[in-house]
Parts: C-alpha cells; structure tokens; sequence
C-alpha cells in the first residue's frame, strides 16, 4: 500500500477545467462576490464592518506607511488565505487586474520579511522581542504555514517565483530556530497548519530541509518534558489567550493535540480544525515517508472521528467548548458547533488518506462534508456566511437560551475571526484538485464534477471529459478525448449512498461484482479514443438513521438524495418541526426546486406524504399531561430542501433528523 | 378573593407535629447529620474541605477574634439561613445543646452589629466604606433578608428575642437609608430575599413600617431612570462580578427581574431562584395589601412559569447560563440547570399563593417540587448534594462536553457556594407550614402528609390527627381528635395526579362532584370529636407526556405515581438508556424498592415489561445506515425508581423520560 502510493503521479492546476452546471455557479461566486468583497474588507473599505488592518499590517511592517499593528494574532494568514483562492482563480479564467493586485500585495510582503527571512506583523510590528516564545498561543507558524500554502499555489498558478521564494526564505529561518539538533528550540506550532503547508512546498521543492521541518514538527508534538510547559516558564508564566485566568493553551493540551505524541493517540480530541489540519500533514507526511506507524496513526483517528464523531452532514467538533470534539457517539444536533473550517480541513484530511490508502470510502467522506457543511457555510448569493452549521435549529430559543448562542439562525456578513470565508473560498476555487487522482496505471475519479482533464497515467496523456448532471442527477459520462495509448485502469468511485450502480463502457454493461476493489469500480483496459464510460448511480431518496448508539438520533432518520442531504425548514412546514413525521412507507417525490422558491431552482427539493402531531387540538394550557390518549395527527405535505440551502429565508427553525415511524416490535 | 384572603389564621410551629413514616426518615437526617455537619463546615472543621469562614467573620466583626473576612459577599446568610433551620428542629424536638450552640451564635451576630444597626461582616470587615454602593451585585440586602428569616423562625421557635431586635434594629436602619422618601438612596436588592422576610417579619410586628419597606422594595424595582445605572455612575462604573469584563448584573437587569416594573412583567426571566423568591414576597404583600394588580402580576408570572418553564420534577431554570429561565418549551434534560434552592423557592412561592388564591394547583405545584427536585437535592444519607438537578445524565459526555459540565453525575460533599444544604435543611425542618390553611372557617388540607395539628378556625381550636403512607399509599385518615364545637369546612386537596379519588366521612361515602371547588373537596358540617375523614387517592402508575410543544419530550413518557416521578437508571437496566422502550399497552408492577436495593426500602419501585433496541446486531461500525430496515427489539424488564433516589449508587446513566411507543397514525 505505502509503496503503491509513492508513484502517485501529481495533477498540475491547469490540466483540470471545471465545467459543471452545480460548481460553475459557486465558483462564479468566488470569483464574482466572495474574493473582491473580501479584498475590500481586508483594506478595511467596508461600511459598519469592524476594521481589519490585515494588508495594512502589512504595509506598516514593510515601511511603507507609517502605524501599528491591527488585529488578532493571526491576523496576517486572512491575507495569505486570499492570496491563495486568487491564485487558483488565476489558473482557471485570466483576470489581468486581479493578478496585478496580487502581485503588488505579494511585493508588499515581500518587503515586510526582515532580514533575517523572519515575516510575521504581529511580532515584527507589536512584539519584536517575543518571536519564538510562544508557539502553543500564538499562530506564528501557522500562518508561516499560510504564507507557504499561498506561495506555492501562486508558483503553480503563475509560475512566478517571487511569494515563493520568501516564504523559502521564511522556512530557511524557521529551521535555524526551531529544530531537533543542539542549539535550537524544541517547539512546534499549537495550531498546526506549517505541517501540510511544508508538504505542499516539498512537492514542488523535493529539498528534503522541507520535508524532514515537517517531519519534526510531527515527531516533537506532545513529546514529555511538554515544550508548552517549558516555554511557558521561560517567558515567565505569561500568556496571550488567558481562559479563566490560566494560560488554557499551555494547560490544556489536547485541545492542540499535543498531549501526547501522535503515535499514541488513538481519538479525536481538541479543536476540530487543529486535528484535521495536523493530519493532513500527518498523512502526507506518511505517504511521502512510507512510514506505516504515521499512517495508521491516522488512521486510527480518521476512523474514531467518522464512526464516532462525525454528524450525517459531514460536520466535525460537535462543542463551542473548545470549538472541539467531545466523546464517542455524542452528537448534539442544537448545540453543535461543526465549524465550516473544520469541514474544510475534512475534506484536506480526507483527500490525503485516499492518496495513501486509495479506499473510496474516504472520497465518500469527502464529498459529505463537501455538498453538505462546506456548502452550507455560505449563503447562495455568496453574500454571507456561516461559522458554525447546526443540524436543528430554533430560534425562539437561541435568543434565550445561552448554550446556543453559538448558534446563528442566519448567515452573518463576516465574522471577527474571519477564517471560514477565505477557507471556503480556496476550497471552492481549488476544486479540480479532488476530482482526480492517478496513481501509476490507474485513473481514480473521486467527484464527479463536470469538466476536462489532461492525466499523466502509466506514461501517457490522456485526456478525459466528465459530463453529468451531478449531484443532482446520478448519470455521469466520462469520454475519453484522447487516450493517448492509455493501458491501464479507470477506477470509479461507487459512493456509499448508492445500493445499484451500473457501469457502461462504449454501451456495454461491466460486471460489477469481479472489478469492485476498495469502493472503486476498476476498469482496466487497452482505451482508445472516443471511449465512453458511463455510470448510473440511481439517486433514490434514501432513510438515513444513526448508529443505535447515537441517542440524539434515536427514532429519528434523515434524508439523503445522493450526497445530498435534507432537511426540513419552518418557511415549507411550519413551525414545531419536532411534531412532523415520516411514515416507514412514505413515497417520495423529486421537484425541481423552483417548485419551493426561485431560489431553489435547479436544485432538487423532496416533497413527501407525512403527518403532523395535532398540537393545537390536544394542547390546553397544561404542560404535562397523565394517561392521554394517543395524540390525534393530521396530514401534511412535507417539503424537504437540500441542507446547504438552509437559513437562506430568513430566520426560522430547522431540522436534519426527523421523527420517523417507530420500529413495531412484535 | 383577596378580601378572603385577608382572614387567613397563622398556624403556630408548635401547633403542628409531625409524624410521618416518609418524612421522619428526612427530619431525622437534618437534625443529625445536615445540620451538625453545617456546623462543623461553618466552624472551619471539615478536612479537606475549602474554609467557609462564616462564623469566623461575625466574630472577627464582633471584636471577639483578629482577623479579616472570609468568602463570598453573600457568606452571612450561610450562618443565618443554618440558624433558621436549627430554630424548626427546636420546635419539633428539645435539645438543650443545640439551643446554647445557637444563642451563644446569636450573641456573637448581635455584637457584630454595628453602633448604627448595620449588620453586613464583608462591608464591616472588607469594604466599611461601601455599605449601600452596589445594591445590585453585592447581596447586602439578600443578606439582611436571610438574617430577618432567622430572626423571625427562631423568636417564633423559641420565644427569645435576641436575633429579632437585632434583625429589627437593621431593618431600622435600612429604612434610614433606603426608601422613597426625599434625601434616601432609591435602591433595592440585586437578589430578592429581603421582601419576602420583611413580610415574615411583619406577620408578627405588624408595624406598618415593615410592610411598607417591602412594597418600596418591591414597587421601586425596574423604575426608570433605573437605580443599577447610578449607582454604578455614582461609584465610578466598578463592577464586583465582571462576567466578560461587563459589570453584568447592572447591565442584564433580566437577571434580577429589573428590566422592568413588577407591574409589566408576564414571563418568568432571569435567575431562577431570585424570580421565585421575589415573588413569594410580592404574592404575600399582595395578600395582605388586597392588592389586585399585584396578584395578577403573581399570577401572570406563575403560569408562564408552571405552564411552559417547568419541568416535570417541578424543577425550574433551564440553563447554567445566569442559571436562569430560557424561553416557552424550552426544556432540555441533560443541560438542565434546575437549582435545587429554585425548588425550594418554588415551594415558598406556591405557597403564597395558595394563601392567596385557595387553588389545590398552587398545592400541586408545591407537592410536584418538594417531593421530587428538593428531595433530589440531598442523597437518601444525608450526606450529599446536588445543586444542579437534570432530567437525563450521561456520564460519560458529561466529562467531555463542555455544555454539560455544570451537571454532577453524583452528589457532591459541599459547595464553594453552599447556599442549596441549608435550604434544603431549613425546608424540611419546617414542613409543618406547609399541610395545612385556615381561612376563616375552612380548613384546607394541602400535604398529606402525618402528625398531629392544633387548629384555630371559626374562632375554635380544632385538634386534627393525619395517618397514612403517603406517598406510598394513597389512604388518608384525618381524625378529628378535638371538634372543639367547630362548624365549617374541611377541604381536601384533591392532587392532579389522582383520577378517581374517594372520600367517606365516617364511612360514608361522599359525592365530589358537588363539593369540589377549586381542586378541593369541601366537606361542611358541624364537626363531632372522633369523626373521620377517609380519603382514598388511588395511586395508578400514571404515563405522564408532555405538551406537544415540549420538543424534548417528544415521542416520550414519564412514570409517575402518587406525587413521585420516577426516573430509569442505568445500575437497573444498563446504559443507552435511550434504546428502551415503554409500550402502550404496558402493565405496571409495583414493588418495595428492596426488590432493587436495601437503600430503598419501605420506597415503592416500578417494574415493567418493556423493550431495547438492539444496539449490538444491528450496529456495525458505520455511523450512519441506509434504509435500515426496522431495528430488533428484545423484551427487557424495566425498573424504575423514584427520581429523588436517583445517583445514590455510584455514577451511571439517568433518564426520566423514555421512549414511548409512538402514537399510531390511521
């Protein structure tokens, strides 16, 4: 398996073309919306937005104008995040002005690096003395991770060397500082990120000074004595984030994952997005590496978070405590926290186990936590957007009741910590990434997204069009344009939501049963030019239900209709959506969404026959009642609508998981 | 109705004896073990347990000992409130020691006070120069409330004054200072407590001036231009409980019901238990003042209250947050709040009202919460407590989840806050107050509870003698031991919980449906020493649901029998308590709760035939399943055992409601 992994065969940026009638419009919206808003907001020329300072920062560190710095402590990654989705903007459709902006801001970091290669405003600019004094608290490496990540998508997008070139020099730094040998410090950062980063850069540098950094970041996590601790008492106890009057960070340890070495950890703890950054390195790091002990690490962890952890929309860190997970099988679907980043780190997490493991059920992962948490972080005009991404919601009481006031009902303009936004666009605008994968003699397609791709396979080009209606529509048509000679195997994900895929080559059905390995169906041939795969995967709407041990969906099923899941909103059904029900015989049916409301349209919105406790009827004023009768229920048409539509009119409850008919116990 | 109200007969402590084979058990552990124990915790003498400094602080304040205040702003009332409960258990029972103990205490409060009559040891010993500042934050009058509580109970135990001159002459002193009247501050307390106790006080001065004190307090409160707002101006914005760097309590003035004038308030805000102890004060002000608008404003309160923020233990205040209530139907059971002192607050306010109204519901209220979330509140030993009381515990998510770290699977030792023990002692020492009503010539029933009582009602004294089992058993005897001559009525609260209850009047069987007036049986007649009346409250298992807004309870039931909810733990029928299932058609099997365990003996358990859901056949370790077909049930037999004797066996899974069979839909 490890070997196998070391021929995979790397996609540049520009041979994925997206041309997809679900994405085209999202990544209009990156383009159109989300990435110039931002770069407003991070020039601070947003009205009643709290100021940013970000490219200010900046431009203050690089002695352009004069001023001190503004923001959190990571302020400088929002700038990095943005330079990265403009990078991949770049890749898929020339935009002259964007790129000039780019380069004029990547020339303004530039000038911020000190002499030293060191580049981080906020101890350049607010605490000089202090750089490397603190790496549980203070994000200077993950947002040296940032830089990386921006620097090489840049390099890859433009081919221009100058963003990459200082963040090589920042890392050239950062290994005379921090490092196993004598003299330097032991520290790795508290939130990870530089690990993954430092992985990205390998691939494109192959310097083995970048891969081994992010190999003793790795190893050093969580070693005894604790370098938390150690720094902790050298700077004199202070500390930048006090929770309660104690330096939380440096207490609490597994909120970093660095309280023990990741050898030996075996669940998912801490802050959600820290644990799914930290294991994309990890895993990358493993492949890379072929080292079997980090990846069945990852392992571990991968399965404790996904057959314990994980919500049915794909959603990670189910507490606002922490913004982390909390233990097996507690799922809380009002009080989760399920942060959109998270779902963003999901899909890194996942995309680098199926480069080690190639087991399709990790792309299913993938694509849950794609179609469903990151799509719902962002409203459908691309204007607002959600932090934190609930599976029921009620807003009566979130107004009252604290242990949701995490909880927003409806998107929010921009945040604060501004870090899902920027996420979801580098995501979004980086989707060609995920769709393949090749790996020496086999084409893996993960997503089925519509577009063109050219593929180095078994020493060849080949150049594939997807077609489809996705996810939507479950028919998916890959032509082969060019098959340049191609012997080898097309290996087809068959998503885990579908019970009876059919696979067609040039018309002619292919026995699953004999090809299916590891969730793929592979087909393996002499290709010729103008072959035709096409795939059904018959999209019927389908009863989810959750693990008998996850009592917050006990008697309760949700919704899915291919990777999408449902749900239902107070705007279709009324109120008290905990009275509605879903017969165990229920037909359902599939509109067009424009059926529910324009916006919807396009999308697919499931109407079904249920029924509705009578409240009204049964009510009075008493709260508790003795021995009553059965309520009565009345029918209602119920209206389910894609998760990620959710919150998109206005303020009203919500809910994944519904009532469904009891079990009958004979 | 308030003009009838104005005739009700006190009914002395001494007049009142009790003995009752469920609450001798209790009455016993207070004297011997909850109040000795206090003693000794407010002495400084438990090891290992953080110092109270209480007693230490009056005599550091008396002059009689060097040194300097110890512990909360509000530790006063810890020595007060213990006082109070020593002063009932003199009442039913001499003991010579514990009187010295309690007047040599009394002597060391009463040289505390101050030349003035102020009496406060934190602002005497910590902060002599901001007496009056901080009314909102700093429970000086909470305080004076609790020392007047003390006062009152302890001349009415034992006829000694010492305590109440003390108490009079602060009271004295407070009117000096606050008030509506030109040149005094036009303060009121953050916490309610002092209202209440001012009308205790008055029932036995019957000066105006007590009275009048509390309808200022109670008047003034929520007035614009509010007094939180200067007085916080007028000590230059210092806050004595930053909550988020925010002098909270001056800034959520829902907190402390003074968002508003008592005269607007409809819905039952803020913490839990300064609502139920201001309002116990306003309802019997509005009582003795035939003050309407006063009582409706009780009313109104009281039924948002009973009718959509109470749970079925008869607990009240939702969330940890402010521990305070949350909004309609907003009752979760794992987050639950639900301070055990709520509940005994609750029983004060029902109370008043019932001396105000005459409704057994206001009884049923009381009964739902004295028997259920007080006893709750203290293991079956005396030995431990809750201050937190949920409606569901899972143990092993309480540690990992942050939502539910105010929740203890097991009762602790003692509190850093201690304020729940001594309510809980200073209740149940005093239960006599609370079985019976005399208004003119009607005597109402309201506990059933046994003992011996001395009536005067029609201007005669009327010797009743109560026996049973309750709430094991539902046959009362009352025995009119002395008729004195007494022509009247004798009402008989007829619970909510009882759907055919009977009464015979020395055997002869008495038709209720023409003598049931307000959920009493008023049985009138001219009354003969040695009748006897029989009343037989037949004690069904009884399914109890909640109202169909209620979302956490929905598709569930509770067991209640008699006034006893019952809850499933997980020592009886292993954990996932959410996988079990009570059927429709269920037959109940009650048992001595030996059956379960010797701790409950003499307590009535429940068994019955029930279901599990099959986690382990079904499971698997995929969380989420497609079109699962209906999941196997195997029968169980289930137990349940009275809520109140819940997490006395070591640390496990709790639930009160449990899955029902679902209503069928035709």
């Amino acid at each position: 398996m490890d070997q196998k992994a070391h021929t995979i065969q790397p996609i540049s940026l520009h041979d994925i073309t997206i041309d997809d009638s679900f994405w085209n419009g999202y990544r209009r919206l990156v383009r159109e919306v989300v990435v110039p808003y931002q770069w407003d907001a991070l020039n601070d020329r947003i009205e009643n937005a709290e100021p940013s300072g970000a490219v200010h920062n900046y431009k203050v560190a690089a002695g352009e104008v004069d001023g001190s710095f503004h923001g959190m402590v990571f302020q400088d990654s929002d700038v990095t995040k943005w330079l990265e989705a403009v990078a991949y903007l770049l890749v898929s459709g020339r935009d002259a002005d964007l790129e000039r902006t780019a380069d004029e801001l990547i020339d303004i970091v530039a000038r911020a690096q000190q002499e030293d290669g060191y580049l981080n405003t906020y101890f350049t600019l607010k605490a000089p003395g202090q750089r490397w004094t603190n790496l549980a608290e203070c994000h200077e490496l993950y947002c040296a991770g940032h830089l990386i990540e921006a620097a090489v998508a840049y390099f890859q997008a433009t081919g221009k060397r100058r963003l990459l070139d200082v963040a090589i020099r920042f890392v050239d730094h950062i290994d005379t500082v921090l490092g196993p040998e004598e003299g330097k410090l032991k520290g790795y950062p508290g939130h990870p990120e530089i690990e993954l980063a430092l992985m990205r850069l390998y691939e494109i540098t192959n310097d083995p000074k970048h891969i081994e950094l992010a190999r003793y970041f790795v190893e050093q996590r969580g070693v005894s004595p604790h370098y938390y601790d150690e720094e902790y008492e050298k700077r004199g106890r202070t500390s930048h984030w006090d929770v309660h009057g104690r330096a939380w960070i440096t207490w609490h340890k597994a909120y970093s994952q660095a309280h023990r070495p990741i050898a030996d950890q075996d669940v998912a703890v801490g802050h959600a997005v820290r644990l799914v950054y930290l294991y994309a390195g990890v895993a990358h790091l493993a492949r890379l590496s072929g080292d079997v002990g980090k990846l069945d690490a990852c392992r571990r962890i991968w399965r404790n978070m996904v057959e314990r952890q994980m919500y049915v929309t794909g959603a990670v860190g189910a507490q606002v405590w922490g913004e982390s997970f909390t233990s097996d099988y507690d799922l809380p679907n009002d009080t989760a926290y399920t942060e959109t980043c998270a779902s963003v780190g999901m899909v890194f997490f996942a995309q680098k186990m199926l480069e080690a493991d190639h087991d399709a059920r990790y792309a299913d992962v993938l694509e849950r936590a794609l179609y469903n948490t990151v799509l719902s972080g962002m409203a459908l005009d691309g204007r607002s957007f959600f932090y934190v991404n609930p599976l029921e919601v009620h807003p009566t009481s979130i107004c009252h009741d604290h242990k949701y006031e995490h909880v927003k009902p409806v998107r929010q303009r921009w945040f604060g910590c501004a870090c899902c936004p920027p996420n979801v666009a580098r995501l979004l605008s980086s989707l060609g990434q995920y769709v393949y994968l090749v790996d020496g003699d086999s084409i893996y397609v993960n997503l089925y997204v519509g577009g063109d791709a050219k593929l180095r396979a078994a020493a060849t080009e080949v150049r594939l069009r997807q077609t489809g209606a996705y996810p939507w529509d479950g028919e998916v048509r890959l032509t082969l344009e060019d098959a340049g000679g191609f012997t080898g195997a097309i290996a087809l994900r068959l998503p885990d939501w579908c019970a009876n895929p059919e696979v067609r080559v040039n018309g002619n059905t292919v026995g699953l049963a004999a090809v299916t390995v590891d969730g793929y169906a592979r087909i393996e041939r002499d290709w010729a030019t103008g072959d035709v795969i096409e795939l059904t995967l018959p999209m019927q709407v389908r009863r989810v239900s959750g693990h008998p041990r996850l009592r917050h969906s006990a008697g309760k099923i949700a919704l899915q209709r291919g990777p999408i899941v449902y749900c239902v909103e107070q705007a279709d059904n009324n109120g008290d959506l905990h009275l509605i029900q879903v017969p165990a015989d229920a037909q359902f049916e599939v509109l067009d969404g424009a059926a529910v409301d324009e916006r919807f349209a396009g999308r697919r919105v499931i109407e079904v026959d249920g029924y509705r406790a009578d409240a009204e009827a049964s009510a009075g004023p008493s709260l508790y009642r003795y021995d009553e009768p059965v309520a009565a229920s009345s029918k209602q048409r119920l209206t389910f609508i894609p998760y990620f539509c959710w919150g998109n009119r206005g303020e009203g409850e919500m809910r994944v998981w519904v009532d469904a008919d009891r079990k009958k116990i004979v």
